[in-house]
């Protein structure tokens, strides 16, 4: 549901930002984004214990520092799923951009170029996933919620398909939206200038998402997904290793460890406490991609030590291009890049293999 | 003993509420209840750290997420004792609703009748257990403290069996007042307005409550119980394995696991802490009801899949009362059961036995 | 030291205590006791990490509610070296009790015996221990810290056993003062009106206190006690199993566990932490005293079913007796007795010796 | 890089300290250093998060309190590297004591000798290695990063030499500088007036600093320092046993265990918790020196109790010199040595051996 059109006053600026780190960027965000949407993007679900577990368990691993190795780091580039980026981050699906920043998906697309990286499109997204793939070039995923209209589900992937998409990531973990205290109190709506695109047919009407999104997920969901778009399935919301083998024997090219932010299940062990039993099932069959509580470079040497093959970067996204534009997210991702620099060339990591290869302590 | 009729400003108002969440309850009750009948009501004994515990418990296990099992939340619905409920959340007996609002315990039975479940009626209820039984339809059962007046005990026995309450809870955790500070600071007593009715003889004038409550409390005074009301007993006040197994032998027709809502002993360990090592005594010989922190849905959740058939709530029933009378009773179990589809949504468990066959983590 | 006779403006008042719980005393205390005099009793040594962590460690051990057993509170009276007493609690050696009152350690002495219990006159009290001695009838233990004047030190111990002194606490935790930041900033001397007699001599000059006491204390220094003074020597300040069996082989009578309240060696664990592994050492062959962070009367009943035949309270009977005289001493004392009976019964503990049999949770 | 001559108004003060403990120093310093200085040093990589376990380590090991051995602290005298010293507490190397004091490393030098210890230059001290090395008599080592001009990093070591250097410090730790957000804030570079005049050639001219720190280190650079010093080696940024074991294999005379005090890699554990495991590889074969945390005599007794030989001082050194120069130094020395004393005693270790016999708690 979207109101009827008010004015959505959020950000617009275009400039880099000058970024101690990507926590601080959380406070500055919140004073350019109207409050309820700052609390839709920021808020977890309940009490938000997943939320702050999320960061939290981190801290009981660590990093040893190993400075006599002869090591220096030389590269941070990597690939995934045929795609090379500039770091083994990637961008995480989030719906309407436009709550953040006038120019949406099309800044974050361009932002992920700029940087070197990829990005997801979100079905909510507030542009079209046409308009979205058209704002840049790079390599591009598209995220999808199945709808209870199963014509729907199929034209939009083979929209995403034709307009060059190179995956499809297929969010399993809303089954049912969570339960946001934060939302609730605010009586969060999409507003009208971020409403998702996507549903709108020919006419400007919105279609298909009055009708809610599936409930039962499962084996043949996966297989609908992979049929209809012809791309390889990255499953995402995966955060119990039994539905990793489920993901598996369905057919997917990838899996996507999380538990949506903290946004779903509150109470619900944090993402990084449950990556590396998912890692030990899949044993390295497809490629693990991981997001839930990314923020630091040491996160991201955490997460591929663990298991991951790229961690996905949240929030700190939004928040970028909230108070940046395409500029603010290219800042976003290239400050973490230089913190996972010299986390690797402490930790004695010449590369992204040789972070995949340390253990971590704790 | 109470206090001369002075004036009791309490909660009156009828309405619904529009809440976020239980937790929330308690500072807009606050506001409501005279400040020494919020402390008795919210407050614990000694240090609180019991009563802080209580919900610290639930934070130390996690639910697994698990979105790909194809299972889709039918039905809330379980039986308890024989009485059909339309959720696996129960209202725990609580002394004086009298003191929270106007309409005390009638309040409270219509409210949970209109939720579709059962409540409990105090011994030291401000209504009579007749005027109790006559506010709602549906299943209610009646909590006894025996007092050193046996034949007061018998006779209060037999009027709860005569106005149609579906079992007794014998409370067995109040052989002596718990240390509470509060109380003591604030020399409270229940108000005139909210005296236990069912003290009260034919001529107004009480009776046995002056006496006080039995210290002394065994095999012999559940057979008391059972002999002279003829219903099923539900021993309430068990904490340790050893305590379930006299309950057993001594024919308890269910165990209610509580520390009283760490009013009474503080310091020993939560509720919820205890509960797996009395399910494992019982071995589901008895149903086991669960109180004591419960406050949102993942914790009936955890509850269940620990070895609890079903849970009662206390505190926020009563902070419902107070503010929005039968219909705030109502909001608080249609919000607490509306948390509880979400969690099993996204735990994939589609009824109440799905939750009791799931394991926790941590 | 002390320094020359200013006015000392601290607790004069006589009167009984309304109180909830014994922490609350702390706060009183410090607006009735000059600031530098509260801080040096209220302090710890340097981060007064152990000061903190006596209190910690008790919340670490939980006791079980048991509620079914039958039992009913009869009776908290022991008996220790040979003296009955009402309650499982006497008080501890502290200096100066002139710091906190007027009455100084005759008051302690009176509100000692009119709750039925012994308390233990220190050698750096105000009060000669004559005088102390005379202020009360009961039971009283005199403690002894050797000065590094052996004449003066048999001198002492041969006037407390003709002052009627019971036994002997040879303190050997003090071969150093500790670091206490609280008094290195305070600039903290003894106050001329707390400065303490037993060092006076006849014409009223100091003695043997400016020598300084003892720094090695051994088996030796044992011997000394026991044969100067013909009394029974409890040893005061035993915190590992070592000290406590050189203690036992030297002829010791008891055995007082203690971290001096937290006031010496800061990073040393809780005296409670270390209780259950000195006990295990001492095996019931002298009796154990315990003390260092009790304030409640579940942390008697944790002492006792640890291995403690006693405990000794310190601070909250300073406090006591600076807010109310003898009076507010004895009702410090009922204040603890009254919660270790709720424990009591709601452990299922109906005497001493049951709660000696009661394991902890935790 | 260093700014235009600005003036630093810093601490200017010549004075003995009044402590109560070294922990308080650092807010006193903070009012003397200019802000973006006392953030420089008393801030740490990133979130500060190893920075704050640096200290949290040492509280989860604790000292048994060990009264009745009969020993008496005699002397806290050690050896290190064939250098006499009055305590096994030295002076870690940190650049630009000029940011704290006007007297610079000279105050440091003298304020070591006074107190009877010997304390380490910085590559990137204010004063010249010849300057720092005639300001006072007694031991003294010089601390080395290898900067990408191998010719000057050999006159570097030989200048050391000529000016009676003991030792030369090799630190491996800052292969690359550490993520500091406070001097990224900042926008801190040393200011004019504590420029590192190491670097200064004969004409006042800037050389080699330009070209950076070297990121590549291993047993090479280890033999290049040796070589070009002719001087016993001590690796500095030792925190994993495998480094330990490179720097033994290629010739260390002696290791120091260090995270750079928390400034280099944060989510590294803390420098005490991997003592244990290096002291272990080392096997006694070089001295060990540790850093990173220390503030307190109990500090000094628990890293001595785990494995270490003597400890470096860091940051209250700095503060010491800022607010009362060389004497300042010399106080935070002495009450450092103080509190050791106080430990040793009331641990029962009378001597630096003992201490290194005795076992922790935890």
């Amino acid at each position: 549901a979207s109101r009827p059109a008010e004015t959505w006053q959020t950000g617009s600026a275009e400039r880099p930002l000058q970024l101690a780190n990507l926590l601080e960027l959380e406070e500055a965000a919140a004073k350019v984004i109207p409050a309820a949407g700052f609390d839709y993007i920021a808020g977890g679900a309940e009490d938000e214990w997943t939320l702050r577990e999320n960061r939290a368990a981190f801290g009981r691993k660590q990093v040893a520092q190993r400075v006599l190795t002869g090591k220096v780091v030389t590269d941070t580039a990597t690939t995934i799923l045929g795609s090379r980026i500039a770091m083994p981050v990637i961008i995480a699906p989030m719906g309407g951009h436009g709550i953040a920043h006038v120019s949406a998906e099309a800044g974050t697309a361009r932002g992920a170029a700029a940087a070197g990286t990829l990005h997801t499109v979100s079905t909510v997204a507030t542009l079209s996933l046409e308009e979205a793939a058209q704002a840049a070039d790079g390599p591009r995923w598209f995220q999808i919620y199945l709808t209870n209209d199963d014509g729907f589900n199929a034209e939009l992937l083979q929209r995403a398909r034709a307009a060059g998409y190179n995956a499809i990531v297929f969010t399993v973990d809303v089954p049912v939206g969570g339960n946001r205290d934060r939302d609730r109190r605010n009586g969060f709506v999409y507003p009208a200038a971020a409403a998702p695109r996507n549903f709108l047919d020919a006419s400007g009407r919105p279609r298909a998402i009055d009708r809610g999104f599936k409930s039962r997920l499962d084996a043949d969901s996966i297989d609908f997904v992979k049929r209809h778009s012809g791309l390889p399935v990255v499953v995402k919301g995966v955060a119990a290793p039994d539905d990793a083998r489920l993901a598996l024997d369905a057919g997917a090219a990838g899996i996507q460890v999380s538990n949506h932010g903290g946004r779903q299940l509150d109470g619900t062990p944090a993402a990084f406490s449950v990556l590396p039993a998912i890692a030990d099932a899949v044993q390295g069959r497809v490629p693990l991609i991981f997001d839930s509580g990314v923020r630091r470079g040491t996160d991201v040497f955490k997460a591929l030590a663990s298991g991951a093959d790229v961690v996905a970067l949240g929030r700190p996204v939004l928040y970028g291009l909230a108070l940046g534009g395409w500029q603010g997210v290219q800042s976003v991702l290239q400050q973490i890049e230089r913190e996972l620099r010299t986390v690797m060339q402490l930790a004695g990591a010449a590369t992204v293999d040789d972070i995949r290869r340390t253990g971590l302590i704790g």
